[in-house]
């Protein structure tokens, strides 16, 4: 492991331990049933990297932004984050029965407390971000308004909906990438962007670097996901190796071949370490949170 | 039909072609997907009576505020009706074929995109009013906050969950108004509440007097709903007459009988009228649409 692995692995669960007992909190208070309750716990806090409240919180201190003061955002992302899991794991979505080495939500409970469960998250993190007392009434308005954006059909769930489209056809590079914008980068651009606007006054020129930085991310780590599909195994990674080239979905590597969606990787990652060159050592943790993404084995 | 029933559906009418401009217009900005985009509007757009905007158009009158000035809260309540319509539909909850009339969404388009559609219609809702320029930061702000509250584990989706729970088990009125309260009553509350607070300064007397009425009302909607289930015909509530009862749900009749049905519904609608005797002329809009919750006949 190289010294900057180590130190994002070090960030990363700084940031772990912050998030997981912060979403620990906010969904143990009393709701109206205890299976829906319990289902989303186990959507939540069943473990997970937490890369986007990560990247929130590491846009947050490039801002000079102390971390406990980005907490809602950072649990925010990662309620819409699980949700969107939850739902995409479904029969009707991608059929999965196995998510990070646990059954899935509808496995270990049921269809039904599955799809609720995740609906319900959506909200919350809307709840989170609206009773989010650390900033102000705009300031959590601005963070509604790019979560909602991000999340919606112009964002995440478009995106998703493109997956499914895309299933079984030759994608372009150019559509491949519109829909990983929109699936994937949508959510990791808000987190980013989410941290940053946690400063009283965001800069729009340091605001605008943080969002290059950010799209880039988005695809690499997508790009990297691709690899792993076909690289690691099934241990590792938590679900099947190979799942998405059975299941005909295309890839950065079916078009580029693996040699090819390496060097595209890289190209990302140069842009998105580029995006950072006036900041100083306070955007050190997403400089080796990009590290960490092209290096990570699952 | 009486005199009141004719002025309760002039003000549907008029709120409908609002409202129903106002949806065609959110949902008609380029989406990611067009078939989701689709499914959205699909769903959105085909017909149904908007209750839950008029009644939030209804608050902000009872509060001197035009109509037009809380469409955005009213459109936002709609979409969240929609999205949890259609996952209610869903094969995995209630398997409902048939909605107002016409196919389901799952039916008309498919599952995944079922679900994906009422996710985005979540999202949609906040957006809609994280991004309503006629209010302060703060008025938008109080709006996230009631509606991510009524529509989130405490609230809708909580009642949901009751309700799927409660299936085939002996419930007791006040388990039975705990998850009508939550299932269909926080979004009723939700929507007098938001329509009330369109009010630059609302009244914190008046704010309460209107949730004591959106209470009684909620309830008193549901109990029509239980006689309807019972009464109507498939052709005018556009879902199989009795498919509540078929799928042995409890309802109000089970529990009270017809009349005992009745009987509560009449003292429910008194407690909604009485919580508005402080109220001029400019509360008449809510009274009448508490008349037209009881005399509806679908």
């Amino acid at each position: 492991m190289t010294e900057q692995n180590l130190a994002a692995m070090e960030f990363l669960n700084t940031c772990r331990e912050l998030v997981d007992t912060e979403l620990d909190r906010c969904i143990e208070q009393d709701g109206a049933s205890e299976r829906l309750q319990a289902a989303m716990r186990y959507s939540v806090l069943g473990g997970g990297k937490r890369i986007r409240p990560a990247l929130c919180l590491a846009a947050a201190r490039a801002m000079d932004v102390a971390l406990e003061a980005a907490l809602a955002p950072a649990c925010a992302l990662e309620l819409v984050h699980a949700y969107s899991l939850i739902h995409d794991d479904l029969p009707a979505m991608d059929d999965d029965n196995l998510r990070r080495g646990r059954p899935t939500t509808h496995i270990a409970f049921d269809e039904a407390s599955a799809i609720l469960a995740g609906d319900a998250l959506q909200a919350l993190a809307f709840d989170l971000l609206a009773n989010d007392h650390d900033r102000t009434s705009k300031a959590r308005l601005a963070m509604v308004r790019e979560l909602a954006h991000a999340a919606g059909h112009k964002g995440m769930v478009g995106g998703q909906a493109i997956d499914l489209e895309s299933v079984g056809k030759a994608l372009t590079l150019h559509e491949l990438e519109n829909m990983h914008r929109h699936k994937t980068g949508a959510l990791i651009e808000a987190s980013v962007r989410m941290g940053a606007l946690c400063s009283p006054e965001p800069d729009a020129d340091r605001l605008e670097a943080l969002t290059t930085y950010a799209r880039a991310l988005g695809l690499a780590f997508q790009v990297q996901d691709d690899l792993l599909d076909i690289e690691g195994s099934t241990e590792v990674i938590g679900k099947p190796q190979g799942s998405d080239m059975a299941r005909e979905k295309p890839t950065y590597p079916s078009l580029l071949g693996i040699e090819g969606a390496r060097e595209h990787l890289h190209k990302l990652l140069a842009l998105a370490q580029d995006s950072l060159a006036d900041f100083g050592p306070e955007a050190d943790p997403l400089r080796t949170m990009a590290d960490y993404v092209v290096a990570r084995s699952h």
